[in-house]
């Protein structure tokens, strides 16, 4: 690590005019000062163009006085880093840590208590936290309130979704700021626990676009021992104040001095790929906190859930629950039988996936949901149709991973004490992952997903099963911030509206996936599940109308524009054997990559990613737009220079559409060079995968 | 089990008239009906007296009507029960289990939801509890409220203490009923957190003595699943009405159909013995749920704890923690060190003792109350100076079980978020059993010690804890309502204000031992830890001025009068050296037992209980007055007819006063059969305890 300390300034000798901070590039200016009521605030250009106006800095401690005003500036200290890390597993090999810190010391007059704020500049935007020392003024202290304010400078266009404290599972929503009103919403929308405040409350990663063309995006990172921040809108001045969401009583966080609060991050850039490209999340969190890290793979997989989610199978044994919920309807198979497994397990080798997926394997499924119910699964007791010995063992002959299922249903209660062993249970038969959820209200009763509580045990869980060996992919958790750095066997999060809700809801628009890059993924992988073959749920079910919102090429691509290293090949067996050569695709493409080239991208718009697999020389490319078709032309400069390479191209097929000829596609094969200017059709809701290998 | 049905009416042909159910000595007669409302109503008269006048019976459920009125009676079901069963370890060998049952099964109007409710009467008293039978009208569930009433017919005198949704640890006041009022108590009392919500609540078990003699005791049996009933007062018409605890958003319980609440108990008698003797408790909860019971072993034990209390040494390494928690204080030594485990091993191979007890063991007591701290101990981490594996073998080597000590602070998901791995690590070690500690706020935060999420942890330990063979002693815990009868190893519970008061705040003044038999032991044994030998602290520090208050014989009698198959001699190794004939009755003394009789009693005054110890002809007498001296003759015929014993008399000597002479005592032995008089002086304060052993 290269640090350089640039100034180290003590004493109060009267910080008068503002202190700044400039991203390496110079291009991003943060200001900060204390007004004539000691009260913090900063400020934040890009290129000289106003990003933040005077926002104020400060938080309510429960019981005792604010730390929001009457402080004076003890010290400035700054120092400038620049220095790189090999991520576990990633977008590229090497990530950059390249910024300029400032660390403003606060003491509050009257109160003595200290206060720091800690500002670090990257050239993709500005980050800073609260950092309260060790002092005596200050030990045990009980947030009320965080009061971080973010003073937009105009009316801009933004993709929102509402604060929710219990889930983020929405459709974006792209107006103006003014116009965000959570009650204008339709909330007819799958999502099963809904706690939305307020009707001016939305989540970040907040991505907004200015008239004059910025991009612009408020979001957090390393969110630890800390709830998830929410933003609470003034919508006429477009000023975001941070909202913590609060616990059972009403506190928001427990800490102790010394302590820190998640860092608050501002992104900005004239360039929407900068945004997607970024690493500055990653880079503000801790490094890996497992030493042996050898274990920790990507995988591919399939398994036995979106049977259930179209409604051909159900995840428990009488048959009632699929994802109709409809338990009046005619019974239907359960889909976690040993017989059943055996076929995921042969296709799974036949085509190369590492892992097997179960849902539905254990006892609870007839009353799981709704009731807030605290002891439904217990996490060891298979139903008498699944012989988890059985499989065990033919997964091992078969050369197969198997990935254990644990729903909570919320009871976060009964999940943790009974993990050691769910745990111990899983390393008996084999199982090295385990997809976690959290549908349902929490208990303890009273705590939100994305409480402090919750957030602890959503960061708790990835530690113990390190202890394990074992790979955490949750879903409905609070959505990442980056923590997988510390934890890289936290490979992969839901916490986002996934492909699920494609099945049997009104989905997700074709816009969804290009802008979940400039949102959610910010914070880290989402397990969306894609690979959906059979587009329209009318092929289950002639009175369906249901369908996922792309065309099936557009589906190939997602496994390249969605970074994950846990991917999931999400369709039935039987669909993927119907289209055998585009299922090709998903067989080829890696989960791993050594680089990462983000060639175009516009949030709501289209997005197009070049990836170069971990280890190899070869590529995987996709593009894909929203409900509007798209022509674009793409240099292939990425490419080694004089190699040449053949590209197999999954594209849309002549008049292929979303919504009346989805299943449209065609492949080609063809030689590319770094010279090679490539045009692509996109149609609407459609998208194109390009596999790119070396030709010896 | 003879079971007799006298009755069966299905049909709802007109319950106009009361339905009612005597006990079988017919002496209580409990009455039943609906008011023109359809509300139900009951009454309980003893020997034709009113005991409990008209009294409303019904709960409020969340979101939906309550469940109160409207009700017409489907049918009445009779039953005559008179078995017996054998307890594991207790007062007798054989427990009868006599009594008649009426069930009232109603239906509401309108709602069609159906309500049972269960009397049971028994000669010692009657019990109720509502019964939510499977139906198609109610599954899950949440209780609002419950509004049973115990309307009583007088201002009797009352032994109360208030109601605290996190402690029992009082002094009992003796008051009318009119005249209870939290607002007048002094609440300096060395209670670490309270939580008193309003002036007329107070606790249960409630033991009151009418105007004409009268004992009557208001309480609950097999309290599972369900919070702790308090009990809210009506000072002017002296109605009692059920109060339970809430949870942190005000929710009472969660249920789902069929379930029963917990018992609510009126027991009355002119004898006071009787509500000492009753067994109706034990015979309202159910049945071992441990196959194998043969590890389960009453055990008497000293320990590295009154030490702490009287600040000779501390709890934590940093020598900070002793029960002054004065932190600022002269540093003192760690008590729990290897070398001082071994002199309590050696104290205890040397006298007979099963176990040693170690407090301050384990990392985390620098930093352990009072701050609302989540992660405070692992429990499976010692302090460096305690080498666990020397301890163990040690122990092991001189045929002495080592207790295992496990403070929570209150912390309950931290504490059963690593129950496995710390009860892995008893076994580990060779501990079978463990005293657990709350004291602090609760986490998950916002709930009380008494709500229905701490009263299952608290039935879930000891359940856990018998997969691993293991003893639970609870302190802090709710307080006991029979269910160690279903969990047998649940052996003790503090769950009142013990012995340590006396250690460091203004104690418990000489009548609370003789108020306990009728209120906190009624639901179970208490670890009182008595036997406390240097009764004056200022042996320890001149300038203390607190004192246990009683004598020192009365601490000898405490052995027979508070049962409990686990009892500490509390004091420390170097003052029972120094009165080795007193001590010597601590040796003697059994702590399960064939027989029990209750001589004398009355409560706030005096209490006289003799017991055969189990498996011998052994008898052990505790006689302890209040402040009064007392004279008082005994005849000894519950001994063998014509049976000749050595009788060692352990009394006050001429002159003893708790206060001003408490270590002053007499030992004398003489020959006894059953047709002696015994004739007993108690000082003020005092006690007289007597081993009774046959002559070969």
């Amino acid at each position: 690590m290269r640090i350089s300390f640039t100034s180290l300034l003590l004493l109060c000798i009267g910080f008068t005019s503002a202190q700044s901070v400039k991203s390496p590039s110079q291009d991003i200016v943060t200001e900060f000062k204390l007004d004539q009521s000691g009260s913090p605030y900063y400020s934040v250009t890009y290129k000289n163009q106003p990003v933040i106006a005077k926002s104020y800095l400060g938080l309510d401690i429960k019981n005792e006085p604010s730390l929001s005003d009457s402080f004076t500036i003890m010290g400035v200290k700054s120092a400038s880093v620049n220095d790189s890390w090999k991520p576990v597993l990633g977008e590229v090999a090497v990530i950059q840590n390249k910024y300029n810190q400032m660390s403003v010391m606060l003491r509050q007059e009257g109160t003595g208590r200290l206060l720091n704020i800690i500002f670090k500049a990257f050239d993709e935007g500005v980050a800073f936290r609260y950092e309260f020392p060790k002092q005596d003024k200050l030990n045990y202290f009980v947030i009320a309130a965080e009061n971080t304010e973010f003073n937009l400078t105009g009316d801009h266009k933004a993709f929102w979704i509402p604060g929710d404290f219990d889930s983020q599972e929405y459709v974006y929503n792209e107006t103006l700021l003014s116009e965000i009103d959570n009650d204008k919403l339709n909330l007819n929308n799958g999502i099963a626990v809904k706690s939305i405040t307020d009707k001016y409350t939305i989540q970040s990663p907040l991505m907004m676009k200015s008239k004059n063309g910025l991009y612009i995006n408020i979001f957090e990172a390393a969110v630890v021992n800390y709830p998830v921040m929410h933003l609470n809108l003034d919508a006429k001045t477009h000023k975001l104040t941070s909202q913590l969401v609060p616990n059972a009583i009403g506190d928001m966080a427990y800490l102790q001095a010394p302590a820190v609060t998640p860092w608050r991050t501002i992104m900005v850039s004239d360039d929407a790929r900068d945004i997607v490209g970024q690493k500055m999340i990653l880079n503000l969190n801790e490094p890996s906190k497992i030493d042996d890290t050898s274990w920790i793979k990507p995988m591919k997989y399939v398994g036995i859930w979106w049977e259930m989610h179209v409604g051909v199978s159900t995840w428990d044994y009488s048959g009632t629950q699929d994802a109709s919920q409809n338990k009046f309807a005619k019974r239907k198979p359960h889909g976690a039988t040993t017989e059943n497994t055996k076929r995921y397990i042969d296709f799974a080798a036949k085509h190369g996936f590492d892992g097997v997926l179960v849902e539905g394997w254990n006892t609870g499924w007839e009353d799981w949901f709704g009731n807030w119910k605290e002891e439904v699964f217990d996490f060891t007791t298979p139903y008498p149709d699944f012989d988890i010995k059985e499989v065990t063992e033919y997964a091992k002959k078969k050369g197969v991973k198997m990935i254990m299922h644990h729903e909570t249903s919320g009871s976060v209660t009964n999940y943790e004490r009974r993990l050691d062993r769910a745990y111990k249970f899983m390393k008996d038969y084999g199982y090295g992952a385990v997809k976690t959820g959290y549908v349902g209200k929490i208990i303890p009763r009273g705590e939100f997903h994305d409480g402090q509580a919750m957030v602890n045990h959503f960061n708790y869980v990835p530690q113990r099963a390190a202890e394990y060996k074992i790979l955490i992919n949750s879903h409905e958790s609070s959505r990442p911030t980056g923590v997988h750095r510390t934890w890289p066997n936290y490979i992969a999060a839901e916490a986002a509206r996934g492909n699920e809700f494609n099945g049997w809801s009104s989905g997700n628009p074709p816009a969804h996936e290009t802008i979940l890059p400039f949102t959610r993924l910010l914070g880290g992988p989402m397990d969306y599940t894609p690979g959906i073959f059979e587009v329209k749920m009318n092929v289950y079910d002639a009175t369906k109308t249901e369908q996922v919102h792309t065309t099936l090429a557009k589906q190939l691509a997602l496994y390249v524009t969605m970074y994950s290293p846990l991917q999931m090949a999400a369709d039935l067996p039987e669909n993927y054997e119907k289209y055998p050569d585009a299922f090709q695709f998903i067989k080829d493409v890696a989960a791993d990559w050594d680089d990462t080239k983000v060639l175009e991208a516009e949030p709501g718009d289209y997005l197009t990613i070049a990836r170069k697999a971990k280890g190899t020389e070869n590529w995987f490319l996709g593009a894909i737009t929203d409900e509007n078709a798209r022509k674009t032309t793409l240099t292939l400069d990425f490419l080694t220079p004089d190699q040449k390479y053949k590209a197999i191209i999954y594209q849309d097929g002549k008049n292929a559409d979303w919504k009346n000829d989805p299943i449209n596609y065609e492949i080609k094969t063809i030689k590319v060079t770094a010279k090679t200017k490539l045009k692509l059709n996109l149609a609407p809701g459609g998208g194109t995968a390009i596999s790119i290998v070396p030709i010896q």
